[in-house]
């Protein structure tokens, strides 16, 4: 497995990655700390499968932080807590607030400004960690004629050409979400498409460890 | 304008009639006892702008109701109340379990059981009323691809054919709605595409007065 | 419509434009943050009726503000905002004060004061906005014999008189609540004669933006 | 003093009686059983007083009650209790329906029905007694051309009138009320102009007990 | 009576006075501000008896106080709001503490440290003023045989003393407090008998009231 | 020791006996469901002293309670529990009532009374029990000049003789604290005199243990 | 996989089942009605990894039951629910008060009674279903010295026995966790070595499943 | 008895001292400043069995310190407090964070860390007070094959090795509990076997007074 006895992996992200979390970062396995998405469930497998590894993971997801707030707070909540490796999903926010507040200008954060923080929270972190991870924002819409999907994959596709540019490892949730969504109708998930249900958190960890090596049916001999 | 003075209508439905109303039933103006969604919008409108009038409104709504539950208590929470006019908003709930509860299928209401009940509804009120009003149920998705909003259609048309059949007032929401998203985003109304914020709440009672003779710019001379 | 795409208008008081919204100032629309009364159903009427419109609406009001401390956080709560439209609805608690707490004089702002204040906030404003609105303040008390009506319309002569001295839309809330006593008695709006219930909200909107050139029977082509 | 030693008076009536006693009689000194208002002021003085003298004070006013509710129960909550004087005060709500909820007339209870409860609780009630005090119902506005109060007279000289008829004493909170508001406005003692402040309460005790031969200097030798 | 037109007394205390008032200092009439102890019941009597004459009653009671913690605040609580008289009522927690925790003698304050205050809150105070009452601190314990009781006595005699040297107004409320207990148990005013019910606080504003030439019959011509 | 394993002792009562425990009946060591008194105070000293020996305490404290309440529930809450031992510790509450609430003599339990409903109650179980404890009822006043102290001893006569009648074992709660005042006042135990801290919970489970052969120096061997 | 489209399953058991869930019964998806535990965990991977089949889930865990009260409500809690499928993990409350409450014997099940009561549960259900689970009961410590440990390891054997005797699915979450316990210390998943963190409610359901032929690596084509 | 009237101890510690006390220091007998654990306890039998002396107990534990934690409020929460005795049980946290976080060793404190950090405490204090208690930290493990309970022993020896170098009274709670343990399991005293309940509490007492020449049968004569 790609994670080594007693590093740490941070999170950052905004509510889809909080869900509860202690703020501004959950740094313990005790109380819910973790919060109760898809962090809770990597570390729920790592230690459930991979006992005799021991992984330090931290949850630096704030509610409703946009990419511009996510750097304010990058050297503090994420570079001073030491990680080996980083994941990032963010970006959900800078598109929702041009759908649900049209009016409220300063509240967008436009593809440019987006990208910008993306390319500086990468160039503070990638040379001081073994891994960064680059997830993708998605909105749990499969058609792609919605207007905010479509949106949506604009942002992601920064990602993606950022990760790639950096050597970064690129997590796809929303390619992920919609092959699920073949199979099931987005309501399952997340009545307000966007903060997944426990099934949502497993799907997500499944995907995020599958990128790291990390075997579902590892037992320690 | 239709309504008389001293006359009262009743608003049947679930949580989007509801909104926080009194429960089972909502017959005061004094503390929220309407709710917050349309029927309180309405209530609003008629009591503002038609002051010489005294209409009494009465809020129906309970949440998560179905037809099948609708029927149930259709002659307590209606009938019971002596109404002149009666408006039903039902079938959400009927199919939104399809989708975010796939496999319960004991909370799912099929079609068939939907057209029953609101017949039967229908049947033991349109000869007691001097008006009857069908409202569609809705899915805040305007794009007729998506799974749920192919099925609310369905239910839908059974609302109108019914209204049809019996000369009920058939007032189309999901119709209203279309339009709007025209300008505006689903999110912009409800995370959930269901219950509306006080913006949808304005829209629906707009679109419901419109069918009651209701001048926006009355004032008494 | 007066207002253009992506303006903004800030309304600015007490108690009567606060009514729940987030403080000091309310300037999302998620969450209730615009409260729950007149500047709630303005923005619901905007946005419901003008959807190809973009007005950004904040509620600035403060529970408890008298005119004095409304000037006090002027520059903070409204002009730091970069209004393009402004509201002023104040002077009730001015007056409310000399009647319920007559022993408290230190709570009592005398005409004088008042005038002065509003005049102040009027020139620190006026160069700088489209257009600022002075709105009278009001007691739903329609028997001009009741002194603290009386007194309460001295304040509203003042407001009157500055909005004409420096070109402002005077909006006369008094002058509608008296024409809307003429069906109905006051405790139908208010128990304490001030707090507008929804029906109020409603009717105050439809006043303020009587003189927005809004057309309350718009819709997009 | 009219009260003797270990004598009962029970004092029934709607909010103004109850402020906040226990449900639906408060017979205990402790606790607030007997709530913050004019009975409790009443009780205060008789005990800070006349501690030679043991009177029992029992509230059983209940939130909202009009005059046909007050006789429904008044079997179980008054007659019951083996008082040796009963205090009525009802029929605000009577009244106060009629201008705040206008169109909910079947919450409206009118002079006839009024007068035939009230006449029924005085007939089950004044043989059994030393002495039954009829209180005018009262509203707190002091210009007898609002339509509230002018109806809110009628009321009260339907109970002036059962009193004479069947030599019940009666006091008059509401003429009390008119002296008092030629000093200080009604805001001052109640913005809903119903609810008294403790200044009220203090007032109603000092206007009760005037009745009772009671005096407020008086202190055992 | 001895209070003029918008003249403002000030009652500074501990737990006694305070009584639920607003912190720390309760100097409106509005939402219970002024707590429910005696302060409450003298600005209810002097409001209901007196209409005609405004007088700002300010409490300035703090829970827990000693006589060492009162002079602390003295400056800010008392002397800043300006007042025309004061009352102090204190010393109760210097000895209770002497009893309740005897092992903690930190808490404790010792008669000379509590004269030490007491002189300086009123060589502060007392030419500013047109009268300043001291108040007995009380034990509700008749049996002056009781240790507490009678270190208590010990602690009225030194405000005696004060109050006699520097021509203050003494009011006995220990005294006031034994003739009531010739007649009532203290188990009826207080269970721990310190904090006053309504009947303590109501037999507390008269006492105090009776320095004053107030007239408990007065009513304004 | 007295008690042998598996045996059951109830401990019947008022508030004191209660002191927070699961209502009506404490029946398991879990949860604080033994209350916060001198009943939780034996269980921890038989636990934690005589480890050896299982003891089944249970609390039937309920507040409140006079004799006469007692009484009622004595076979559901008493008896049907099976005991090996019962404890009986009553009429603090007949005798508060009489002097905290002097004109409701309702709610007065005279000495007859409270004679028949003990006396019944002994009756009901002397013989089905191996022991059963009567404590003093207690006030914790020292001054036996005190009325109330004085007709609680009344009371406390009372439940001596009726314990040396019917062969129980009498515990003297009373004489305790008279002991204990000798040293410490009353308000180190008690502000109201009745329901004791902590310290008042182990004299007083040291009291009732000194009647049971228990020995606070034991350990197992 | 084993459980095919449209099949129920109920888990029966205590809080280590219920963990939160709807009470009695959680039988929906939304709103953590199926609680926090393991079946929760079952349920998240089931619809995560095979959203072709939809398999309804039910919590029918209720805290605290023994086995003597999960047969009390067996038929209204689990057959009436018409499982295809029945989970049930009992036994450990049976153990649990024998060493927790060891005076309170009323509350022990001993191995005999608990025995009887699963035998009468399997035999009231192993003919309607497809298939019955049985899981061992177990305690987090490692070491089999422990008296609980080696009590709970009995009841254990009976579940074994009855599971092979009636031809049901034998889950040994005991032995489970002795692996898992040669990596971590037990304070890792539960200080209280009985309710399972997140950790091991993964395990728990990785477990349970490998016992249905579920593929941890699955997605549908 | 080994302390004298008016002396201080303080008791500093983690939550097992702490137990619900004031924070950071509980300072007064009053309102469970205490907290509810053995401080408690023994702050009961000294003034319940010796009142003839008062001792000011003080309780400095804080929930969750480790040895680290505890040194850098050593200064301000114990010494400034001017004792004349101090107890310390520490290093609880010290261990348990190693078994239930194991991940995560920024939280784990290490033997030599541990004792540099109590060698610190001891050198600061032991020359100014004239006793200092060192109590074990304990795990209620009996089994010490167990590796937490192994390692607290490694602590505990820290603790003795120091106590005895700096002539420190040394106080064994994990031994006083392994007696305990031969007669009752664990979990009768602590489901997380840790945080005693009422009945730990009182051997705890008992066994820390055993070393202050305590005698549980004291009278004053």
């Amino acid at each position: 497995m790609l994670f080594k006895d007693y590093e740490t992996i941070v999170f950052a992200g905004d509510s889809v990655t909080d869900m509860g979390s202690t703020l501004p970062v959950g740094d313990s396995p005790l109380w819910d700390a973790l919060g109760n998405g898809y962090v809770r469930e990597i570390d729920s497998m790592l230690n459930a499968f991979y006992p005799e590894v021991h992984v330090r993971v931290v949850n630096s997801g704030v509610n409703g932080n946009t990419s511009t707030e996510m750097l304010e707070r990058w050297q503090r909540d994420v570079l001073d807590l030491n990680p080996d490796y980083v994941s990032l999903l963010i970006g959900g926010n800078d598109v929702w607030r041009q759908f649900d507040s049209p009016s409220y200008t300063g509240q967008h954060v436009l593809p440019d400004e987006t990208e910008k923080s993306i390319r500086k929270m990468i160039e503070m972190t990638v040379s001081k960690v073994k891994k960064m991870f680059i997830i993708s924002p998605y909105f749990m819409e499969p058609l792609k004629d919605d207007p905010m999907r479509a949106r949506m994959d604009e942002y992601g596709a920064i990602c993606k050409r950022l990760a790639d540019e950096y050597g970064c490892e690129y997590v796809d949730f929303q390619g992920m979400y919609d092959e699920y969504f073949k199979y099931r109708h987005p309501a399952s998930i997340a009545w307000d498409r966007m903060h997944p249900s426990r099934v949502g958190a497993t799907l997500m960890a499944r995907e995020f460890l599958s990128h790291c090596d990390f075997d579902m049916l590892h037992k320690p001999e």
